[in-house]
């Protein structure tokens, strides 16, 4: 059951290494099947070459394994608290891609320093707040989804699909696991051009609210004019 | 009809993907018949493993679809008024480049800061003005091609056949398609080094009048002698 | 004799190149067999495109060719050092890979400043104090092996396994050759993203005990629970 | 005739794109036959892709064209001049390779900060002076090769087969044209890692005298006993 699912995951898993964002088995994708109320998520320290769609195991929302004969990602917990606080998302990615990484590690959000950035992401990308001893020692991966999702509190996560994670790496979403790559790709590349801009120069400020504005909106939403499937 | 026209702009568009500076469709060239006064441009939206010559779009210098069934980059404003200004040029091409966005995104000109540069660009890379709400809020692309002109207006465009949009990225061009892209290409490089010129020493000036001269003039125009067919 | 060890080391050697964490012939790789006390290592000199196991050179641990008709690589005698001094380990490594390489030159340990160091090693990577001129001049490798060893005296050089030599490059082990390489790749990975991170923000220190446990932990030790073997 | 010289520096050539030291044209790379006095070099403007051995082409060691149908690389006077001025040098190569580019463009000598450096050269690799008005004007690329010898006035050219035009880029030599790309290749490789070993610590001074010996005579003259050749 549940054959298109698992084979999304899994080429979206394997596309996540294609990518170069991936090594190993660092990192991982999974997909939702809302009404079922199924999640599909790649197994823990499997390494992409290995992977193919019967190893995706197969989760309800509390975490209970449903099909799947591996145990499921140690994120798993992580993913569950997304798609329990996020309700619009259908995919989610996380990895240890170098520059986004550099971010989290320095604690800092990606400022919106260009267009690049705009045409995806309405607004800079947030940090977490650095976890606790407490949330650390009991349930940690599920406290790390809690701390996105208080994060979002303010933020639309289909306006802004990416998070940093403080001292940790990123996670990223969309409608399904291949937007949730995508959104890691993308997440790099601005990543990488913000660390370089504010190499060269250090007081560069955010774009204005109108070039923001401009380029999200002519992707994104009812006004969007971009591609070939927008009014 | 103009399959000569598509065939070199679909293989230019192409050549821009293959030479890792435009991932999924971040990126558009075009070319010009100025005896006829069309322009053959990539279509929005569409990722350049699909891209083939009968997907081209050939528009007017007023931006009216002449031929083609998809609409046009949503850069093809940016790209007429260029046509419009700069009589002498025949191809231009967009990114978002790594190295040369990071220097738009800064803000910086690229001074000329080697050989490697004088050897194509006879002089910095200029950068636009910021854009402003009223340019941003009504006719953007159209607005973005006029602030190139405007920053050209003491420039010779065939001499420095590139520009930096502020907060945005390069654009480049050339007498073809093809050479719009090979500007792109080399822009890049130099964007690179010269970020990692100023890391090693933030003091460093431009080369000297006489050595900019030389290289440049050593390889374009009349008293060219570098290649094959130069006197 | 020791067929399958001299195979290991061989594609150990290669995987190192394969990694780009090696060009021409920089670096070597040994595994050991600590029943027979036979030590397998990449012969000096040989580019890894010409690497084959019968060319692979066995020594005993007081570093007398017992088979082969190649030198052996002109660092055995630091990785003999290395298995006289840890017992644990099976396999050893070592390149001049550029990021770690860069953090050998600058003299500086790499602090962990995020959990994919965490994930793998269980603290900062230490480095060696500078060789004196009384350790160059005279046993040179063999020095080198026992700065290692002196630096480790209170570090398990299973939970962390890599060390910088200062003004040279890193050394990693593990309990296999594979293992030791595997360590060398993300030791690399770790060496990038801690160079970008103290980029963006120089003032970053080391991330949390509790957060640094919980990762080691995780993956390593009684207690892991990341993986399919684990409990 | 010299069919072999041709052969080896057309592959030379070829390994220098290769290797992506050289994009386009942006390189070149000669052999000399010193019995018969005659310097294969590659011809200007040809791009790697479309070099074959017979476009070569042969000059005396004053420059005169004594075989082949295309004009030589524009450097040509360079590599003659250093033919005339290196007697034990038998090839010779020019590129723009990234980071070796940004320290002849930042006007710095690359310091010997680690054994990589010192396993290939012999001390900080040299700097130019600055091109004079009147040195640019007539027989520039001459008057580049008798900067080099100028600043080879006190240094053996076999100990540091490296130099750095300032403003412009490396040139690196051999006793064959393979050798050339090879110190061409290295010298890439520590130019990087001289960069960021900076970017950590700018205050890191040279490796000791004494390193600097081990490493460099290990492998080069008498006492050599790295690789399976050597005593």
């Amino acid at each position: 059951m549940h054959e298109g699912l698992k084979k999304s995951v899994c080429d979206a898993n394997i596309e996540l290494h294609k990518q170069n964002l991936a090594i190993y088995s660092w990192g991982n994708v999974s997909g939702i099947d809302r009404k079922a109320g199924i999640v599909a998520i790649k197994p823990s320290g499997v390494l992409y070459e290995e992977l193919t769609p019967d190893k995706i195991v197969m989760l309800d929302l509390d975490g209970k394994i449903v099909e799947g004969n591996l145990k499921p990602s140690s994120d798993a917990p992580t993913h569950l608290e997304l798609y329990r606080s996020f309700n619009a998302i259908g995919g989610i990615c996380h990895s240890h891609s170098l520059s986004a990484t550099v971010w989290a590690q320095a604690g800092r959000e990606i400022p919106c320093l260009g267009t690049t950035h705009a045409d995806y992401f309405y607004g800079p990308i947030p940090v977490t707040e650095p976890m606790t001893e407490e949330e650390i020692k009991t349930d940690y991966e599920l406290n790390v989804g809690r701390a996105i999702a208080r994060r979002f509190a303010e933020i639309n996560p289909m306006q802004i699909p990416a998070v940093l994670i403080a001292n940790h790496g990123p996670f990223t979403w969309g409608k399904t696991a291949d937007e949730a790559v995508e959104a890691m790709v993308i997440l790099e590349e601005i990543a990488m051009m913000a660390i370089e801009t504010l190499n060269i120069n250090p007081d560069q400020t955010q774009i204005s609210r109108e070039l923001l504005d401009k380029h999200y909106l002519r992707k994104h939403g009812d006004t969007a004019y971009y591609g070939q499937n927008k009014k």
